[in-house]
């Protein structure tokens, strides 16, 4: 029998998804599950983009141009620029997601066994497309303590290598909700024109910032053209999770220019998504507004329940729509298996993530855990009426 | 001003699509361009799988599956166990085109700096996904005079060494459209089990078989349960290219359980694409009879209108919809160029793909041509006067 690859060995797991088996059994014995896992918003889809898909009037499903069609690339244009971005449709290169984004970006700008600088927790996926691509995450530790804040910047200095290509940041951050600031953003900059790194800016969540507090990208940093590449996708903020459609924008000519070689080798994104995704730049403002009205009420109710558990610390984020926890508890892979094996509350129990896989350093994360809050506040607090009985229980809690 | 990598700077660009720009000059000179450089059919897409895309009626278009739905999976299973293949759903990885498919695949099963041998000529992307997941591409050549039939078995043990790790066949083969014989596979079925080594078997193409002969797939063997993944797409079946919905199937655990990891990295299938994707297997079997009908004209068209130019030979191929022909030519890249920027029939001509571009071994196929017969025969006998009156004036004609 041929073996597997070692790609295929040590490729990690995804932490979000490795404990679906349990929550299934769960399901099947009975119990209702909260899903605090996954950042699957159950916000509908703007009407625009769904009208969109039925009203297609095509006869033939046909391939698109490889870096997405030019109409689709026109409205992405008005949309971006709309934030000040600045940009012209040859700086876009349309993704099958955000996912692609991510890969195409770090295969375009990292050579194999090159570094690139994470403030930890990391959205965990960006461990998989280091390893399918084989650069080196070099992780830089946040702190829950000041809500995950940046770093200092002396942290990266200390990383950096001669093989330090790029930074990743992911801006409002998953898992964290942190919202980088200005000062935090000029300091990278600094950086980034210093040692040339590129700074690659994950903006999946640029909608969802709360408390009146503004989205700034490295986009709007001035002198920086060559060294940004924006990561995005309609995922999260048309809540098209789905659609599979993200793009990566950079007016680094050379990066446009090799990363469509990797896109003519999957010859083109979804076309019916691109018909959506340009339907959806006219989904009008009072959307956003009521989403964001109910994610900050989502958010408000979920980190008071949760700081009000005894030996239970949840910083306030500032956008997304995650929160990291630390709970008083032994091993958070454990707990969160447990809850879903061994708990149940009127037979109801949660499932969330183990901030564990999040982190790249072994042992970091161990007493954290991720939660999305993408269910009604009713849900949420039901969901914490089980975490706060189930913290009571569990075998493994520690004060 | 950082630099991109040097991966970005040797991935190839697509053979099929480097002419886009001179084909894009033509046509603001004003020139009306037949084109039969691209697989991107004319034919519509099922009116079953239009139609599902209009009828959505969900109101969050959210992530699926990582493996994709159940429901389209149990469809693919009912689809595939009508050709006698004898899955079940845990077989099949839901992919993001076949594009997709053969990445995972290839990452799924082998390692960096091992090998996998190809016939050549060979679809060009296999090079750009090699390149990405730094496997090494061992092509051995198949020859026109025989209509590309597979090479002797003998040529293939020459070329493997310990790090062979796996063949791929295209079977009907684009390029060349080669259909492959029970006989052929078999040599290559006793070649990978004595040697361990995987079949990855492109069946993108496995509806357009003409002349009465019925496709032969590796899974139609026994005994290669652990050696066989299958790559597909709906993209030529239903003429639905631009869904970028394809799979991967293999009885082999080990693989599939792995590939799942590379699939959660970037999360889910496309919703949309799933559910017209499970709509389309009930296509009505009229549909492919007429389609196939079609296709066998514009074939005959093709091949015998090529044969009649002096100095032009091409196979008549037993599937697929591609033709590779040998020209009295110096240069097929320039070729290619020379009749889009310098030539016209009545304000007319065509856009091939050199078929250089679809070997491995440099100097390979330098008077070779590939060409779709995608269009409808008015405009492939239109195709032809063009390519008729260009091959007699052009000044790099050989004879």
């Amino acid at each position: 029998m041929p073996k597997i690859s070692e790609k295929g060995v040590f490729m990690p797991a995804s932490p979000i998804r490795k404990l679906t088996p349990y929550a299934d059994q769960a399901k099947k014995e009975g119990k209702k599950v909260y899903h605090l896992n996954i950042g699957q918003p159950d916000i509908a889809t703007p009407d625009v983009m769904l009208d969109a898909i039925k009203n297609i009037d095509f006869n033939v499903w046909a391939y698109t141009a490889s870096e997405g069609t030019l109409a689709y690339r026109l409205k992405l244009t008005e949309y971006y620029n709309k934030l000040g971005y600045n940009i012209t449709p040859e700086d876009i290169l349309v993704t099958l997601g955000g996912s692609e984004a991510i890969t195409i970006a770090m295969q375009t700008c990292v050579n194999e066994g090159d570094e690139i600088i994470i403030p930890e927790p990391f959205y965990a996926n960006y461990n998989g497309f280091a390893c399918m691509s084989n650069v080196v995450v070099k992780p830089i530790l946040s702190h829950i303590e000041n809500g995950f804040a940046l770093p200092p910047i002396e942290e990266f200095e200390k990383l950096i290598t001669p093989k330090t290509k790029a930074i990743i940041i992911c801006n409002p951050n998953n898992p964290t909700g942190y919202l980088y600031a200005k000062e935090e953003l000029d300091e990278l900059k600094a950086l980034c024109l210093e040692h040339d790194l590129f700074l690659f800016s994950d903006e999946a969540y640029r909608e969802f910032c709360y408390d009146g507090r503004e989205f700034i990208s490295p986009m709007h940093l001035e002198g920086l053209d060559e060294h940004v590449v924006v990561l995005d996708t309609v995922s999260k903020r048309y809540s098209a999770c789905g659609a599979r459609l993200g793009c990566m924008i950079t007016k680094n000519k050379e990066v446009i220019k090799s990363s469509l070689k990797f896109a003519q080798a999957r010859l083109s994104p979804g076309m019916v998504e691109q018909i959506a995704g340009a339907a959806a730049v006219d989904t009008p403002d009072s959307y956003f507004e009521e989403v964001n009205k109910e994610y900050t009420l989502r958010r408000d109710t979920l980190v008071s329940r949760l700081n009000a558990i005894d030996g239970v610390f949840c910083p306030n984020p500032g956008g997304a729509f995650y929160v990291v926890a630390k709970f008083p508890i032994d091993d958070a892979d454990l707990f969160c298996q447990w809850i879903l094996e061994k708990f149940e509350l009127n037979g109801e129990t949660v499932m969330m993530a183990p901030a564990t896989g999040f982190y790249s350093t072994p042992g970091q994360g161990k007493n954290e855990v991720r939660m999305a809050y993408v269910l009604n506040t009713d849900d949420l607090n039901k969901a914490m009426d089980c975490l706060t009985a189930a913290l009571e229980q569990y075998p493994g809690r520690k004060i």
